[in-house]
């Protein structure tokens, strides 16, 4: 058996390209003293990855050209050189677009996989339930009764940030990209109105949906949608800058909001932020989503995808055509 | 004696005219139960205005066509229905521009004119004071050994964000349009770097003058000055949007600030404020900028100038031409 392994060896300018990684394969490594070795299971792919292939600061420091492609995952260990691990444990981590990872115990988050697919904990127990669940109730600051919009609102992220509103008593606008993707929104997860933002006047509809205004706005796009939601603002209303889910192929296209002086108008706040800001409180972010999701009360949606880690560019890219419906995951 | 007063009668499309005012005579008024007759003694002029002019949602109503301009004034009761006042008091309030206001006596606040001149309520220890204390405190959350950009920085505003940003223990960097005006602000309030906007190249300046990135941009002018300061944004920075400095003659013009995603990069934070929003803690700031006055740690500047009211419109556009020094004034 060997390691397959996915490598940056250019970065890539616009729409990532199959050449712009180097599919190597190499022997199995054994785990050193404090080292796990970990069959990687599933694996997640995420728009922010985008932004990692590129060069310059960034919330996070971009891949190294040559190195392992960054990636969140789950797998089984294998074998372990670290206390507090053994071979059949399920663990979580950063383990990279590759088939065998090798890292350190202290890197790793043991997950239990007795009650709940491994898959789910890159969707709702993972990043992205944690970025929908901090991004909404700490940054977002979100208030019963309070008008909630959401762009990209049937992604991973998104679809949580719809549920966690719902169940705080919001009124939950989201946006999507197809007639499906709208229908699931409103008929299956419950949310007060979905806009095609493909087929719609996006500013006029997001305004029939929000006639008291938007509160908060889950960004995701920026662009279009982010103006609408600008003018739109509610006194006091806040736009949450979501890093997690910034899938922007090209940074030198974004242009500001023009309205943003709405901001002084509305006495409003547009604030970034990542997941990581509140690494010290997952585990109660995670023991929440665990307990609504083992309660039926948030639904999880993973879109799982054969082929292994070859298969990496030509699946991260249906993010970006929008082909994928729910957290994309590609089987390693 | 009359009455003059100065009304709006044409709302200005860029630059105020004369023409965009009309000035009536009439006869002073006679309080009724619970009003003020108030001799107007100094009218505060400030970039605000402009924007109360414009039609449309702002953060306080437009000035009505045919009413008398609204502006923050002093002066002295002449008359009193209302408990609490008496022939002689001096009071602070939205008076107008006018010789001759009836106000409620509860929309005036008395003040002391015993050791202070008057025109400094309108400046350190009227809205100006305030905004900066609270703007820069409060919104900016600034904290000890942090960077301060402040644009506009020897206007009203701008001296005192200074000044309390010094004592603050920060490093201070203040933009403004003149070398005079950078000179007072090295040498006279003693901020670390001043730069001149008119002269030097603003981005590398800045970025010369601020070596750890910007914490606090207090911002007054978007446009150029913000993207230099959101482009330098320190993680966890912080842009204020100042509300009461915002002299916008053409709000159509704005751009948005094409690097706002720094937000995220940074996980910043851009919030618009005015000093309304603090109408509550008006006593404890007073209390405070009062103390540091009468103790030489800040220095108020007041740009006091003769004519009357008849001479609103044209005192008022040396504000947009940058020709005050210090708080501009009116002498009603």
């Amino acid at each position: 058996m060997t390691r397959t392994s996915v490598h940056l060896v250019n970065r890539p300018s616009g729409m990532v390209e199959p050449s712009d990684f180097e599919v190597r394969e190499g022997d199995i490594p054994s785990p050193a003293e404090g080292e796990v070795l970990v069959k990687v299971s599933h694996i997640s792919l995420d728009p922010a990855m985008r932004g990692w292939m590129n060069e310059g600061k960034s919330y996070i420091a971009p891949v190294g050209l040559g190195d392992v492609m960054r990636a969140g995952a789950v797998g089984e260990v294998l074998e372990s050189g670290a206390a507090g691990f053994q071979k059949g444990d399920w663990v979580q981590g950063t383990l990279g677009v590759q088939t065998h990872a090798l890292v350190k115990g202290n890197e790793l988050t043991k997950v239990d996989t007795s009650s709940v697919p491994p898959e789910r904990y890159l969707s709702a127990l993972g990043m992205p339930g944690l970025t929908a669940y901090f991004g909404l109730l700490e940054v977002g600051a979100l208030k019963e009764g309070e008008t909630v919009v959401v762009s990209a609102a049937s992604g991973a992220v998104g679809a949580i940030v719809c549920q966690i509103a719902k169940l705080k008593g919001a009124r939950v606008v989201g946006l999507a990209g197809s007639e499906e993707k709208c229908a699931y929104l409103t008929d299956t997860l419950g949310i007060d109105a979905a806009i095609n933002y493909k087929t719609e006047n996006v500013t006029k509809a997001m305004a029939a949906a929000c006639p008291k205004g938007v509160d908060v706005y889950f960004d995701n796009v920026g662009g279009e949608i982010l103006e609408a939601a600008m003018s739109l603002l509610a006194r006091h209303g806040r736009i949450v800058i979501c890093g997690a889910i910034s899938g922007y192929n090209d940074f030198g296209a974004i242009r500001g909001p023009r309205n943003y002086m709405n901001l002084l108008v509305q006495h409003g706040r547009m604030e970034g932020f990542v997941v990581f800001d509140y690494h010290d409180r997952y585990g109660e972010g995670v023991a929440q989503l665990a307990k609504w999701l083992s309660e039926g009360k948030i639904e999880a949606k993973e879109d799982v995808r054969e082929g292994g880690v070859r298969r990496y560019v030509d699946t991260l890219n249906l993010l970006f055509s929008g082909e994928n419906f729910g957290k994309l995951v590609l089987k390693a």
